[in-house]
């Protein structure tokens, strides 16, 4: 994956439509991201987050407690990483071993969302990218639970998608090897849903359709 | 997740070890981190890169082109983090909503790694954590893909693991709400292995002892 690591950046506008509906589409895939930032002394810092792309925007959010939350909402330079490991590529020979991925760099600034309204439908968003229609299957934030969020809208000044996918590329010398090389795909799936222990209603239709479509094999 | 940001680092040499074991576990699960360091102007780079834990170090490699790489080998303050998403925890309010996830963030810096015999055998390394046993399936670096790879040992100075596991925590008064409430795992499954185009051969035994445990659901 490091190939990632040649690639230029260049300006989100100047690059062609596919590319900029390619990183599009990988932040759509996911909802987890490690987003990274620098202290003052130039420590860097990469944390798990959960996110909501909106337009050429990410949302992310946190406690208002959260240290690392008030460093990025000072908006310093910040990066936001989405990878999704698609398959494991077994080539004939160590080096040519790799993963068939796709994956976005973001680098920009975050802003805080102080508009209630605005971090109500932030939150609603983020509910619905972890799973679709989740949203309107539970409660939206009340003014305590508003209050307690850091609501961040991070800009993507510049991106780069990355992909690898197909097969193995193994030197020609390599190819009569009697070595098995090829691809085993790799997929989310979901198990059975568990209810709360306090929950005694049936599976809603968001997961009801999450395991109908998703179920991993 | 961002509850991570709350989290002190403290020096791994105060830490009880099972928390030591806790990391260790947590970055033995997998083999894709993302790496972060800041350029001498400030800016933040997270880029997704293959790893395996040895001991006290992850190793990372990468094209001896890779202007990133080079950054990295220079031993500059950088930060790992290693990411498993379990479940999807869906609470009757949407700000209870959340994942179940198993991370760590480590902080230290890379040293170049350049005797021959460490590099083989770190690159052996890294294709047994993409999928054990498969090193000796395959044909180990020869002179040229050395001289052509980057291997670094990123020392952990500070490390810092976190878990969420369990069922949501809704507030006591949303729980008469008539809204279902539970977790969906999350597994990672492996699909029928795709032969190279030009390989004639069944899949060895690593890609079939995958098979028969990771399923998917």
């Amino acid at each position: 994956m490091v190939e990632t690591a040649r690639h230029q950046v260049r300006r989100v506008k100047e690059r062609a439509s596919y590319q900029r509906e390619q990183v599009h589409a990988i932040l759509d895939a996911g909802f987890l991201a490690h987003v990274g930032f620098a202290g003052s002394d130039g420590q860097p810092f990469v944390i798990p987050m959960m996110y909501a792309r909106d337009g050429e925007d990410i949302l992310l959010h946190g406690s208002i407690a959260s240290r690392l939350m008030k460093s990025l909402a000072e908006g310093i330079a910040a990066c936001v990483s989405v990878t999704h490991v698609d398959g494991l590529v077994l080539a004939r020979s160590h080096f040519h071993h790799s993963a068939n991925y796709r994956s976005v760099v973001c680098f920009g600034r975050a802003v805080v969302v102080d508009d209630a309204a605005q971090k109500v439908a932030a939150l609603a968003r983020f509910v619905d990218a972890i799973l679709p229609g989740r949203a309107a299957e539970s409660r939206e934030a009340d003014r305590n639970e508003l209050a307690a969020t850091l609501l961040l809208r991070f800009s993507i000044e510049d991106a780069s998608a990355k992909v690898r996918q197909g097969e193995p590329k193994d030197d020609p010398a390599d190819r009569g090897l009697p070595l098995w090389a090829g691809v085993v795909p790799l997929q989310q799936g979901y198990a059975a849903p568990i209810a709360a222990s306090d929950c005694p209603l049936p599976p809603p239709a968001s997961v009801r359709r999450l395991l109908a479509v998703g179920d991993g094999t």
